[in-house]
């Protein structure tokens, strides 16, 4: 979707807490990145998430989303204001922005990379090789915001909240998954629980199983989410692409950033394959307040997630230059602390060198 | 629920796979640690599984529904078969079986203790202390069943589900809890994913947070269902009391039987506190098919749901001496493979001694 060859419009949405932090050092790599590339990336700010909501009362406006629409690309860091504030009671930042840009922006695949690099410090006592990606439906299941609740607060509360699946919506991310199997090892899970959630799964299920006969090639497996959780933290190696919905995939990213040595360093892609929208990149970290404005938050997640941008823009050979000096740096890390900024310049002086 | 004093009516489903040969473990335990105490066992063993299904054609009629209410307790192997039999197409064992059980006997309280016991091998490199419990909703939430599709099998369809939360389900179970954490560490940490499906963990918040208030002495705690897995494999030592409802306990607690050495070692009870029908303890794992009849099948997690059985019934000594007896086998085990019968063996000779 670069329109103007040579230039990159990208919305740059730093957000609350760490947020601005960890996006000053994935732009300070973007740059390093792009140097000699004859791209250039003409950059707009936005300023959007709790601050912006307690300041104005606005959390994602119309205007907000037609001008970000008019981008190339976006890069967000993390939004969410200090947990437990009563002034943000009533506002749901997740919904009302993070989820709010998703799906008006059709994007349909949350593509998370899971890669142990060697170095890293995990939980698991013998992780092995782990290298997969969970893509994850971002446009549908239990993430519709269809519930509601009556009698609310009384005794006699009810609360249901709809799960809704189509066709339409499984078949397009179920396909990206086959594709992105076909040019890594040839496998793909689907997670799911379609034991119990009959129709919710079993849509899942059928659609699975008719892509797969268009690529043979591809070995296809079948775990429901909460045996996956077993093998993530037993056998992790065994995966290579993970298609699920977008609540299992929430959760089993969460768990496989863990095993693979902290969100710290998970970055993901919010992509609309079609090109219809501007797709986002983001840490799969929140806006983690507490130590905000302190630089101890590692802005790793940030700069590989700018990798997948630069690989989602088409720019293969500055992603991968992207990836490398991070596997460097990490390689390279030591015991001491350094500060979000001294982790961000090694990384981007790797990129001059 | 001990109708006639002395007589314990207890209901046996071995079920399929490995059910029978584990379930035979758990009886030999359960004879060995009663055998002085007064009370007598009369079993009614019934036939439901798969391999009844393949017989008759019944997952589990009103009659087989009727006989289990008139016993004290219920006595599970594991049930399901063969994955991918052409002849179970179309049978759903896990709803029609194992999930009516529990709404049809208001198994509201799914109770999956976990705990590491010194000497088991287990992937995390520094667990800590592993010592909590889930207290899983069982009769609603996402598990109702209350789903359906349109234009199924076409690219049109649509395929709904819905998760179904009322004050009175959420409110028993999170008083079993609290009730539960005044027993042990005094802590409650709700999992839910509130920032997401509003409704549904809008109820949880707001019953966990009224509970709360008449527990000035229970600390309670939030955590999002994706941030719960994080901490299961990285401080797992941090939980006391988990309340959750049925998808996300049913995922969290097979991830917790993985960090504790394995779902081999993970009991189960599916409650109805109130007595109005008996209550079901199950081993967590399935009937993995794959190694049935071969003897390899670790009895372990059903003998420690006897425990749970035992101590359900009001028999805490006796419920103690098998978790004791449990503990010792397993701080003995060598690298050496035993069969079924001789695990169970071993632990109910430790009884009898
Ligand atoms: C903040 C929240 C709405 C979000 C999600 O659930 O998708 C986050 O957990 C994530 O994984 O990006
Ligand atoms: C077999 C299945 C229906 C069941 C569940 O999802 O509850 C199982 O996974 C469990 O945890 O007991």
């Amino acid at each position: 979707r670069v329109q103007d060859p040579g230039v990159v419009k990208l919305a740059v949405i730093p957000g609350d807490g760490i947020g601005p932090e960890v996006i000053a050092e994935a732009e300070k790599v973007l740059d390093a990145a792009t140097a000699d590339s004859g791209i250039r990336f003409e950059k707009t700010r936005f300023s959007l998430g709790a601050a912006r909501f307690l300041d104005t009362g606005d959390t994602l406006t119309d205007s907000d989303l037609d001008a970000i629409k008019e981008h190339d690309a976006i890069l967000l860091g993390a939004v969410g204001g200090v947990p437990g504030d009563p002034r943000l009671k009533d506002a749901n930042i997740e919904r009302g922005l993070l989820l709010k840009l998703r799906f008006e922006l059709d994007h349909y695949v949350n593509l998370r990379p899971s890669k142990l690099y060697p170095g890293v410090p995990g939980p698991l006592a013998e992780p092995g090789d782990i290298d997969f990606v969970v893509v994850r439906e971002g446009t549908e299941g239990p993430y519709v915001g269809n519930g509601g609740s009556i009698r609310r607060g009384t005794p006699h509360e009810v609360a249901n909240e709809t799960s809704v699946n189509t066709a339409f919506g499984v078949e397009r991310v179920v396909r990206y998954a086959f594709d992105l199997a076909e040019r890594r090892s040839k496998k793909v899970t689907l997670v799911h629980k379609t034991n119990v959630l009959v129709h919710a799964g079993g849509i899942w299920k059928r659609i699975v199983d008719a892509v797969s006969a268009e690529h043979p090639e591809v070995a296809v497996d079948y775990l429901h989410v909460d045996a996956a959780t077993i093998f993530l933290v037993t056998n992790p190696g065994r995966f290579d692409v993970i298609v699920t919905d977008n609540l299992f995939g929430d959760i089993l990213t969460d768990l496989a950033g863990a095993v693979t040595g902290g969100i710290g360093l998970a970055a993901s892609g919010n992509i609309n394959p079609d090109g219809a929208f501007p797709s986002m990149f983001e840490p799969v970290h929140g806006s983690a307040p507490d130590i905000a404005g302190q630089q101890k938050a590692d802005p790793t997640a940030a700069i590989l997630s700018t990798a997948l941008l630069l690989d989602h823009l088409g720019l293969r050979t500055e992603s991968e230059a992207v990836t490398r000096a991070v596997e460097a740096d990490i390689a390279d890390r030591g015991t001491a602390a350094r500060t979000t900024a001294q982790i961000g310049d090694s990384i981007a002086a790797r990129l001059q060198a």
